[in-house]
C-alpha cells in the first residue's frame, strides 16, 4: 500500500473539510447561535490540524496509485469525512451520543437523509444547514469535489478514483478529467442556483429555500420540519418534484445540451427510460389512491411527489404514504430499489442497468432460441462490452445479497418485518424513509446502537456501490509493499 | 412450428395421464369412495380418448426439434397435464371451482403444496392420493417420464427438451439419455420406498405412509391434517426431516454412488454448501426459539424440521413459525430463495447458482483489483465456461424481477405486504406456505380468483425456471412455419 499517499489525500481531504465547515459557522453567527459556533470553529481547526500533519510529512509520495489504493482511499475519505462531520453536532451537544451523530452525517454526505433525531425542529439553524449542506457536497461526491478544485494527482490516478462516481460505466461521457469535473460541478452550481430562486419566488423563507435546495440538488431529503414537504405551498411542492427529477437525469445529458448537441441529448435511453417509469408510476399511483384524497389534482400532486422522491432516492414526503393502499406501497418499494440514472446525485441500483439486464434477459432467450447465433447489446448507441454486460448482472447479484444480509442482521430487532426490510432497502439505496416505523413520518430513533452502525455502513456501501467498503474491509489491502 | 410433433407429445402425454389416473381411482375403490371412482374413471377416460385422437393423425411427424419448440412442448406439457388433471377434483365436487382445481393440481405437479382447501380433513382418501401422486409425478418431471418410459423420440431431441430439469448445467452428469434418467427413476422409487417402509414402522397408518412419502420425495408438501405433519411422533418428524434434505441433494450424488464413485461423490461442493446452509440456520434458529420452546431438543427438532422444508421447497410443517421471533422468519424467508440443489426435486434459485454467483463477485472483485489479470471460475472441480456464468447471473436478475412483479400485482389485493410478498416467494420457488395470512396454519383460499390464476401462473414459472413460459406465451412461437 502507498502509505504516503493515501495519508496525503486524507490530509488534503481534511483540510477541505476544514474550509466546507466555515460555511455552517457563518451561518451560526448571523443567527446568533454561539454554541454551534464553537461546535464548528473547534471541528474546523481540528480538522485543518490533522490535516497539515497528514501532508507535510507526505508530500513527497510517489502519485502511482494502484486500483487496490484506489478503492481504498475513496472509502477511506467518506468514513473520515462523516467521522470528522460529525463532531459538531456532539461537541455541541445536539444529538449527544456519537453512533447518532455518524449516522446522521453518513446519512447526508451518502445522500440518505434517514434521521434519527425524534425533533428535528428543536435544533439550531447552523447544524440544520451543516445537515443539508453534507446532502449538497456528497451529492457530487467528496472526491469528485477535491479532485475538480484542489488536486494535483496524476490524470491516470484520477480515473481510478472514479469509483466513487455511480452506475456502470458505458462508453458514454463521464468526468474522466479535471475539466469535465468542473463543468460538471458549474451545472450543479447553477441548478442549485436556480431552484433557490424558484422556491424564494414562491415565498419560501431564505434559510428554508437554501437547505431544501441542498437536500433536492444532492437527492437527500434531510428537512427541516417534522412534516417534511407538507407544510409548503401546492407551487413550492412542484417545483421541488420536478428539481428532484431533473436531479436524477444522468448529468451527462446537461453537459451535452451545454455543448450544444441537443440531438446526442435527447437520445438519452436512460433518461426517457426513466421518465417512463415515473411516469407509469405516477399514473398508477394516482388511480389507486384517488378514491382516498377524493381529488384528483390533489391525488396526482401527491402521487408525483411522492415518486418523483422515492425514485430519485431523495426522501422528501408530503404525504405520510404508510397510509396509503398496498399496491402504491409495493410500487414505491418497487421504486426504491430502482433509484435515478447512472451519474445523477441519486442512488439505488441505476436506471442504466435496470436497462441492461432487461437486455441481457432478451439476450438470453435468444441465445436459447438460437444457440448458435452470435448476439450483441446496444446501449445508447453503442455495443456494450461483454466485461461490462457480466459486471452489470454481477453487481446486480451482490447488491441484492447486501440488502439480504443487512435485513437478517436488523431482523435482530424486535420490529415487524415490513420495518425492518424497508429500512434496509432504504439506507443501502440512499432514500431516507421506508414503510412502518421507518416509514415517512417515523424515524430511525428506535434502532439499537449496534443496528444504527450497521445501517451506517449500509448507506456507505450503498453509495459507493459495494465494491470499495468491501475491498477496503479485506485486511491484505492494508497490508505495507 | 411443427405442430405435429407438439401434437403427438402431448398426445402421449394424455395417454399416459389416463394410466397414471387409474392409481388413484384404485384406492378410491378401495376406501369405496365411488363418486371419486367415478370422477377418475370419467377424467381418464376423456384424456384417453383425446390422446389417442391427437396421436393418430400425427403418427408421422418429422423427428426435427428446434429449440423454440422445445421450450414449448415443456411448458405446454405442464399446462395440458394440470388442466387435465384438476378435472376430478371438479367432476367429484371436492373443489367446486375449476380456478380452484387448476391452482391445486399446479401446486400439486409443480411440487410446491400450496393450498386453497378450507379443511384439507374432509377430503375424500382417493383425491388427497392424487393430490399427493401429483407431488411424486411432478418431482421428476412430467416429460422425464414420459421420456423414460414411453418415448421414441430421438435423443437429440431428448437433450432440447431438459428445459424442465432445474438447475444451470456446469459439465456435470445430468440426465442426458433415456438410460440415464432410467436410473435416475429407479433412485427415486428406491428411496420412497424406503421412507414409505420407515414411515410405517414408526406406526404411521399405510395410506398417510404413502402420500406423506410422496409429498417428501417430491418435495412437495401437500399434508392430509390441518396442522400437517405437527400431530405425529417424534420419530416420524426426524424422519420426514432427514428424508427432505436426502431428497433435495443433487440426484447425481446417488447416481456416483450407485457406479461406486464414492470420493467423486462426496467432492461434491453443492452438496456440502447445502448441507452447510441447512446446518448454519438450522443451529441460529435453534438458539433463537429456544426461549421461547423451553427445551433444546424441542428447539432443535422443530427448527431442523422447519430448515429442512423450506430450503428443500417441500413445505411441511410442525410448528406455526408464524408465530417465532423475526429473525427466525427472516433467515426462512432468505431460505426461501436459496432452494435445494439443481437436480434434485426441490425448487427455489438452487444452490449451485448461489455459489457460482458468489464466485462470480470474487471474480468480479479479482478484476478490479488486477484490470489485466485474466480469471476464470471453477465448479465442481471444473472450469464454468462464460456462457454458464453469464446465464447464471442473467436468470438471477429474471428471477428478481419475475419475483417483484408478481408481488406487485398480488398488492392489488387488500392483504399486508408481508402476505403478499412471502405469497409470491412461497409459490415462484415452490415451497408452499408462506409468512402471516400464507404461513404454515394458513392457506390460499383468501386470494381473489384472478389472483389465484396469477399464482397458479408463479408456480409453473418457477417450476420450470422461468424461459419455457416466457417462450410459450410469446405469440411468434406459435406461428406455423
Amino acid at each position: 500500500m502507498n502509505r504516503k499517499l493515501v495519508f496525503n489525500i486524507l490530509g488534503r481531504l481534511l483540510t477541505a473539510l476544514a474550509g466546507l465547515l466555515c460555511l455552517p459557522a457563518g451561518v451560526s453567527v448571523y443567527y446568533a447561535e454561539w454554541r454551534s459556533v464553537a461546535a464548528f470553529i473547534l471541528t474546523a481547526a481540528l480538522s485543518v490540524v490533522l490535516g497539515v500533519s497528514m501532508q507535510l510529512p507526505t508530500r513527497r509520495h510517489s502519485g502511482v496509485l494502484y486500483a487496490r489504493e484506489g478503492f481504498l482511499i475513496v472509502a477511506l475519505v467518506w468514513v473520515v469525512a462523516s467521522a470528522i462531520g460529525a463532531l459538531p453536532f456532539v461537541v455541541s451537544g445536539e444529538i449527544p451520543s456519537y453512533i447518532d451523530a455518524m449516522f446522521e452525517t453518513v446519512s447526508g454526505f451518502t445522500t440518505t437523509g434517514a434521521s434519527i433525531l425524534p425533533d428535528v425542529e428543536s435544533m439550531s439553524r447552523g447544524m440544520l444547514f451543516w445537515r443539508s449542506f453534507t446532502h449538497w457536497i456528497g451529492g457530487m461526491g467528496v472526491l469528485v469535489f477535491i479532485i475538480a478544485f484542489l488536486s494535483n494527482v496524476s490524470e491516470r490516478s484520477i480515473h481510478i478514483l472514479r469509483a466513487e462516481m455511480p452506475g456502470p460505466v458505458v462508453g458514454k461521457l463521464v468526468p474522466r478529467s479535471k475539466d469535465t469535473s468542473k463543468v460538471l460541478y458549474i451545472i450543479y452550481i447553477a441548478m442549485t442556483l436556480v431552484l433557490i430562486a424558484l422556491l424564494m419566488l414562491g415565498g419560501m423563507p431564505g434559510f428554508d429555500s437554501v437547505v431544501h435546495a441542498f437536500g433536492t440538488a444532492g437527492t437527500g431529503g434531510f428537512g427541516i420540519r417534522a412534516d417534511s414537504i407538507a407544510g409548503y405551498s401546492h407551487y413550492l411542492q412542484w417545483v421541488i418534484s420536478i428539481f428532484m427529477l431533473l436531479f436524477g437525469v444522468n448529468f451527462n445529458v446537461y453537459y451535452l445540451l451545454l455543448i450544444r448537441r441537443v440531438r446526442a441529448a435527447m437520445e438519452s435511453t436512460e433518461m426517457w427510460t426513466f421518465f417512463g417509469i415515473v411516469g407509469i408510476s405516477a399514473a398508477l399511483i394516482t388511480a389507486n389512491i384517488w378514491p382516498q384524497y377524493g381529488s384528483f389534482w390533489e391525488s396526482l400532486r401527491q402521487s408525483v411527489f411522492q415518486v418523483s422522491s422515492i425514485v430519485t432516492t431523495t426522501g422528501y414526503a408530503t404525504a405520510d404514504f404508510n397510509l396509503w393502499p398496498s399496491f402504491s406501497k409495493s410500487i414505491l418499494l418497487i421504486l426504491m430499489f430502482i433509484g435515478a440514472c447512472a451519474g445523477s446525485t441519486g442512488g439505488g441500483l441505476k436506471v442504466s442497468r435496470l436497462v441492461i439486464l432487461f437486455k441481457l434477459i432478451f439476450q438470453e432467450i435468444r441465445r436459447m432460441l438460437h444457440p448458435r447465433a452470435v448476439t450483441t447489446v446496444k446501449f445508447e448507441g453503442k455495443q456494450v462490452e461483454e466485461h461490462t454486460l457480466s459486471s452489470v448482472a454481477t453487481y446486480f447479484a451482490v447488491y441484492m445479497i447486501c440488502i439480504i444480509l443487512i435485513f437478517l442482521l436488523l431482523s435482530l430487532e424486535p420490529f415487524d418485518l415490513e420495518t425492518n426490510f424497508t429500512a434496509a432497502v432504504s439506507c443501502f439505496n440512499n432514500i431516507g424513509p421506508g414503510l412502518a416505523a421507518v416509514g415517512p413520518m417515523g424515524s430511525y430513533a428506535g434502532y439499537s446502537p449496534l443496528s444504527k452502525i450497521l445501517l451506517t455502513l449500509a448507506m456507505l456501501m450503498g453509495r459507493l456501490e459495494i465494491f470499495p467498503m468491501l475491498i477496503a474491509m479485506n485486511p491484505s489491502t492494508w497490508k505495507k509493499r
